[in-house]
């Protein structure tokens, strides 16, 4: 029996959440069923989509991560479900997927995509602002019961990938943009660690904030201090030292990072 | 070994939702044990019974919903545990099962409930502040074990029922209220898709707003727009479109909500 | 399979907390893991250690408790792993398993601890700031799998202790603060049922409030009325009566409670 993991942005709140996996469990009796997260903000595909892909590497082969960020609901938009690399994926066809799938490309492993347009996998009643319960939900617990992904739907060449802001080289480094703000009130950037390899002396740019210290970890610096580092997943953040660099700069997401390398 | 599945107003940061589980798994070891919500806003008995009605349909038969919205611990309200129709609940006697209790008198379901009276099925040592640690979670454990329901209480005929706010007929509509606010802001009103069927135009007021367009999906207004539809539990919904309605109308719990036919 | 119990600070947004048990799954699959809470206070020990205290008790034998709140990941301070009593711990060496730890002491109760110094044991790769991913989670899952605990790091004898602040007898009564303000807004201190013993009459001073209610049971007070009480793990605490006594009193962590026993 697979492993099927949650990502959504319906909170805990409403017990939304939950019915999947009474859905799920319904389907698929003793399926084991976790949640990765319900609170990426409401509609926010590009968030749910850097979650996603921050956690699948650490989950292991054959999980089936069931991700719902839909603001297409009942519209037009495909849902689908996917075998990506190790691991399966059933989402809306809006790009919650295509850091994986990316990923996938880039390392020439392999990718089965299709369209789940066989109603024998959905729930009898469908609605048409809660496809998660009604669509989703079922054909993961179906992938999860054994059934081969190529039974659940039609297959397609052309799921939807979401664009990324990228970097951009200036003069003197490299122009990037807050893209994740944690629960700690770190700032992740899109500019990686190899964005800086081999330089040494480098100044980080936000707001009003010139930051020099580019620690190790947050301990190294004294409570409160803003340092940059390289984080859990790669990225170049500003944190400050037990404390929020969100709250500290007032900062949010989209905001521009310079990292100047020092002359 | 059945599925328990809880909802209380706990919250998630004290664990206090997570001691429920430590509780259930010293006594029935391996049960499999699921959230639905932990955010019913505190002592609030009816939000609790609403999320219970919208959530049981989709879960198992024979699952235990260990169900605690409890303003009256320690005083004379009584602890039931029930079998109604296809599922079992273990709850407060304050209401918070009513919605079940009544679709199963509707259909003619089997209906059983007893008084859980008897401490052999609670913890050695109970507070007046926490039974759902000290008598629900046990009893909820007993019942996964196998024991019988008629084992943990003696028999009851008249387990309380709340009085959920009607709609009333007026001259040319019905006016209905706000029973349900969701993590999206999503407004959610006691009336029903049926009281809408047959009926061509119609116009939804709530506060100073006029809202004429009933759409089948979110999608198909455009982002930002007051909308009404039916939402996934069947009622009339008012949304605003990729956006919050409760912010956009600053819109509140049993706020009026009319709907007028055109003529 | 022992059962994992995961208490952290991480919030559920990021999933970070799903992050663990992907983590976990990889390692160990199959393996029975549940939260307890992620949601203390960002960095916050002594409120983590506090909520593991509370908690513990009511876990099966055996149960395995992955405790991450660590200000100092990344620096000097070691991760341990620990048999304490009945049951198994995984933390950084900051004061966390306080609790447990001194409660064996007391009881005579077996203890072994290690310093998680065997990097077989962890991911293949470590960062600097998020060791419960790469280290804690590896380590509970070997645990888990039945790996001994000396298999896992080197002994030690001197875990870290925290110092909780202790009441303090005053003329007349005792002097305490406020230790823990739950989701209701309940305010526990660390005055004890058994500071009170024998007492008839007793006032509870907290900020310019003066109660003299002591009630077995919440409902026993009438609606918004301040009233104390012994709560759930033996603390007085103060509360108001289906209504939150934090917003009431706008009391905080660490305020000066006094109770003066009447002559």
């Amino acid at each position: 029996m697979r492993l099927i993991v949650c990502l959504t942005d319906f909170g805990w709140k409403d017990g939304y959440a939950g019915i999947l996996k009474g859905v799920i469990w319904t389907i698929a009796p003793g399926a084991q069923v976790s949640d990765l997260t319900h609170e990426i903000p409401p509609q926010d595909i590009l968030q749910g989509a850097l979650a996603l892909g921050r956690a699948v590497p650490y989950f292991p082969v054959d999980t089936i991560f069931l991700a719902v960020v839909d603001p297409g609901v009942g519209t037009g938009r495909r849902p689908i479900a996917a075998h990506i690399g190790d691991h399966f994926f059933v989402a809306p066809d809006n790009g919650l997927i295509t850091l994986p799938l990316e990923e996938a490309m880039r390392k020439g492993q392999f990718v089965e995509v299709v369209h789940l347009d066989r109603p024998q996998y959905w729930l009898p009643v469908i609605s048409n602002v809660f496809h998660g319960r009604d669509i989703f939900a079922p054909a993961s617990a179906a992938l999860a019961n054994g059934v081969p992904l190529a039974e659940l739907g039609s297959p397609i060449r052309d799921p939807m990938r979401l664009k990324f802001p990228q970097p951009q080289r200036i003069e003197d480094g490299w122009r990037g943009e807050i893209i994740h703000i944690d629960a700690f009130g770190n700032l992740a950037t899109n500019l990686r660690g190899e964005h800086l390899q081999g330089r040494g002396q480098l100044e980080v740019h936000i707001g009003p904030e010139c930051i020099r210290r580019l620690v190790k970890a947050f301990g190294e610096g004294s409570p409160g201090q803003l340092v940059t580092l390289i984080d859990s997943s790669g990225s170049l953040a500003v944190s400050a030292v037990n404390s929020s660099a969100e709250r500290t700069l007032s900062a949010h997401i989209r905001e521009p990072v310079e990292v100047i390398f020092a002359t």
